[in-house]
């Protein structure tokens, strides 16, 4: 599969996130040309504030291939990661971090604390952004929209 | 209880931590005076690079609750919490986070990226540092001491 690909499968993850009511996210984590862990948020399902799809799919893969970090590892998700998911990755040693859309009010990769630029953080991903950056931001705007309109 | 005697409680989870060759970090949660979850670093136990003390209580807290915020939550941890951890606390809705010695190199409420006087952070506990940091550094120094004297 090619980079579009795995963002597409993020996306799908996203839009799954929306149907269960979650804050429509997803990511994707590829070793090696594989899908190791695919999921959307999950923080309403598993009451768990610390469930963003990113720290999901992380566990995922470290509790699927039995360690505790994922060198060569490249995470697909469709929104830049917030502060809490950048620290994350980078513990995890995550090689790439492949995002969609920007996110200004929390995103923490190009925006807020832009956590790979500082000195304490000690392992940083090589970054590729804007990747399908209109539909994941199309898929939240319209997720939010939609919670408006409800009563 | 007193807030010492919470600390107290950190730091024993703190040495069973090391006990069990994690690095010797403990936390404790209280919601009106009453411990809701107490953990030590699990990281190696769980092949989870994200359960961190801090987050394995907040992760207990939430399951133990069946809810997905913690207002009015006390957090009580032994070492300044990481970047990580202080977003994590900050989803949380965590009201006051009393924490032992402070982290230069990793930590990130009065070093690092300080994420609780940042734009991209949208709640921030009132914080109370320096808790029996002598112990807490002490705990941390004799574990990395003792993991360099192991061939």
């Amino acid at each position: 599969m090619k980079t579009n690909q795995f963002m597409e499968l993020a996306l799908d993850q996203a839009r799954a996130a929306a149907e269960r009511g979650e804050v429509p996210i997803g990511a994707v984590l590829v070793i090696d040309g594989a899908v190791i862990a695919a999921s959307g948020n999950r923080t309403r399902e598993l009451n768990d504030v610390t469930a963003h799809a990113e720290v999901a799919v992380i566990r995922m893969a470290c509790d699927e291939l039995g360690q505790e970090r994922l060198t060569g590892a490249d995470l697909y998700v469709t929104l830049e990661p917030c502060t809490m998911c950048a620290a994350a990755i980078s513990f995890a040693r995550i090689r790439r971090l492949y995002y969609g859309a920007e996110d200004p009010k929390g995103g923490a990769v190009d925006n807020g604390v832009r956590f790979y630029t500082q000195p304490t953080c000690h392992h940083a991903p090589d970054v590729y952004s804007g990747l399908q950056e209109t539909i994941s931001a199309d898929i939240l705007r319209t997720f939010f929209a939609q919670k408006r309109d409800v009563p």
